[in-house]
């Protein structure tokens, strides 16, 4: 927390490129009951009482992301928000885009798990993609204008595309998806009209710090959200492998597993 | 709407110093069932079938306002708020604080039938200043370390030196009371630290234009505020002098009375 | 100036996508030594005494555009830029970026002539890619930290990879290049880190309004900025086709060709 | 850098109310040649070959706290701009404002060895109390519209309530001045128009950090700011009694005494 990218705003990339997300994915240990956190003093919160500790677990990754989404959207009080993707990042997207007072929020999946779940989140119109078209439906939703912004947490050129498509002049649009496949991203000259729609397009993490954690689970602790409703499956500590094969699989209709450590 | 305070981005002092105050309260006419607008193209936004001409007159003071006082005191999502008085303008703050994503809302009032109300707004905790000192009240609250941020709407100086008391460094105080007593505001150096805490005073108003309008109405649609419980009295069009007189007296727990045209 | 786009700030893209860029491209007559405005109170500002005419001609395009592009690249003060692209709203992001407190100001071009004026409009270091990888270079200047901020002006997918790839965490990518060429513009994931190193790109356009028309003479007046040095060309009236044929063919080391009707 | 204010952004607040300034005032051994630093690692900054370490020193106080001052007036491009008092602060606040693009800078004092400097840092205009009233000044220089921003630096009510009367709707007001005498500032309502001009009033404070120093040390190296001029007189170690003597009594016409260690 005393790097120059936490001193600037950006703990997700403490101490380098995609820092915080290095420690949770490159350092060893970290699936282990104990292990060594980093500069921890920066990091450590009190849980409030009404809060259990799985409860308090969602924090730190799904809703501080699926919130930041929501933040950097920029969304304006009442504007309307696509989100692409219903993961458990993209629900709390959902969630952030309603506590951040979004006047209409549209989600596009296929999966009808989640985008029952979706519903539960705040969303007020739900698009499922095998059936309709996206850019389409949310055009015509809002009457031609398009969004005030777009959420993308699927890590698809299509999804990105449609974003694009669907956002109107002077939005945002906010990635939050893992592009791993090919090269580059393709942002569409037909959408951003050459560069010069006034559009934006941020990129985003997960931001961490005590003092952001306070405020997520004060969150859960007033009921504005229960992130419990991610959790679709449980798994012992011995059965991480199974956990993540489950999450790789996107098996059994899972949207988040649960680890349990043998002392709970 | 082509103004330069309009440009600027503040609606509210369109040509000139409380220029959108003046139209409402200085220009002849506007009392009556049919008055010209100025510019009214920039103001003029379709009112969704869902909802009732009666609904939608909301949007455009209480509303607007007690939304931008929200908004204007950057309540960072989960963060804390505290709200002085919970008159029309206030209790609107409080829904605006809960759709900005305050993590805990604190109002302060005196009047029970106002209090009540605030709870149906979001509030999370009620404090009667006929009861309990303010200030020990929201430090015990916040364990200590004051909100992150206050909005004043009583146009007190005893509510704004709370305000500037309760409030952690680095936080916003917003200011909608209209302080028609004496001839300044004082900010108490104890608690604004002889200026230089960090804390951020903003005095606002009530913006306006189509856009605004249109949002607001969104969310009147899409069920995240029901504006119409602020109404305790209706009048006739004919009996406008009882409104103003109930208004002024505040006669019988009046919060908002509503006028209606003979037409309706 | 009353649309939803200016209400929300983005004058550019008034009555629609590009309706600032439509009025100066499709709009009959607008080359005429008289023509018409729309909504022309909005954009009238007065030229002050002490400013030609000639020279207040700059500030509706190059240095609103320039300036804007310095302006949404959101350079903290001190803080570094790289400016890809010296033509005239180029050299105008380069003087706006001095003019925004950047603390070390790196341009990228081929043509000589123009380097010499982004010295004098204010850049620290030439990079001329012809003789040197800007990639490399920049990373070398930065110390391998990479910029805060990066312009695109040329409308070139190789400015723009470079941008993404000399960019740090958390910095922002102003595009002001027109990218006519192929459907889309890549992101490269080498350089976005598949969308999550929390770099915003923003494309940005020419704002107007006549509140901007009059802080931009008043830098001109007051001895900021000199824009007429832009001007390598001066045509008449009568040779108008003679002038875009100058700047479409790069003729002569154009910069900016000065249009003069008869009656001056 | 890891407490709650640091996380939040306010570093001069660090650990609690004033933590920064407390470093410097209440802990002790903070004149000795050599003591203790907390956190030393955030405040680090290497200081360029170019800088001597008697030009470095001027980037932790002054220049962070004006140029502070200049930020948080967000002053917009082009923008005017009056500043109450050319002490060392208030002198810098002048520089910051021309590195922020200010369109045109009037200061006010009375001292005409600081009013020289202030043309130096990049005044343009020169308003001395003792000869005209500020607030008829200020309003004729803006042709009566006011300034788009006003820094107090000098802590008094006078200068303070001056700034209330020249800024326009919808401007900032930064106050940096250390306002010690008496209970409370006041914010005149002739001014302020009963809290509802939506005029902003900020405090601020001397912001740190190694990004911040670096930052400044960048600008100096590349010659945006030379804050040596600040220096009209220079004192040896054991000469402290004496430099802080006239400080305290602006005695021969001092605005910043520089100490140097016997190592120096």
């Amino acid at each position: 927390m005393s790097c120059h990218a936490c001193q600037r705003g950006y703990t997700s990339q403490c101490g380098g490129m995609l820092g915080g997300w290095k420690l949770s994915h490159v350092k060893d240990g970290v699936f282990a009951e104990y292990f060594n956190v980093n500069d921890a003093d920066a990091n450590l919160a009190p849980i409030p009482d009404e809060i259990s500790d799985e409860t308090a677990c969602y924090a730190t990754d799904m809703m501080s992301t699926g919130f930041a989404a929501a933040e950097a959207a920029h969304i304006p009080l009442g504007g309307t928000v696509a989100i692409y993707g219903q993961g458990p990042v993209g629900l709390m997207a959902t969630a952030g885009a309603r506590l951040q007072g979004a006047g209409q929020i549209i989600v596009v999946d296929k999966r009808s798990n989640r985008l029952a779940l979706s519903r539960f989140y705040g969303a007020d119109i739900i698009v499922d993609f095998t059936e309709v078209d996206p850019d389409e439906a949310i055009m015509d939703i809002t009457q031609g204008v398009g969004v005030d912004a777009a959420v993308e947490e699927i890590g698809s050129q299509m999804a990105f595309d449609s974003c694009v498509r669907v956002t109107r002049p002077g939005s945002t649009i906010v990635n939050i998806g893992i592009h791993s496949d090919g090269d580059a991203i393709n942002i569409l000259n037909r959408g951003w009209y050459g560069g010069n729609n006034e559009v934006t397009i941020r990129s985003i993490l997960c931001p961490g710090g005590k003092e952001r954690m306070s405020r997520l689970m004060r969150l859960i602790a007033n009921k504005r959200i229960d992130p419990t409703h991610l959790k679709t499956h449980s798994f012992r500590f011995d059965q991480l492998d199974q956990a993540f094969e489950s999450m790789s699989t996107n098996a059994d209709d899972v949207i988040k597993p649960l680890i349990r450590f043998p002392s709970y």
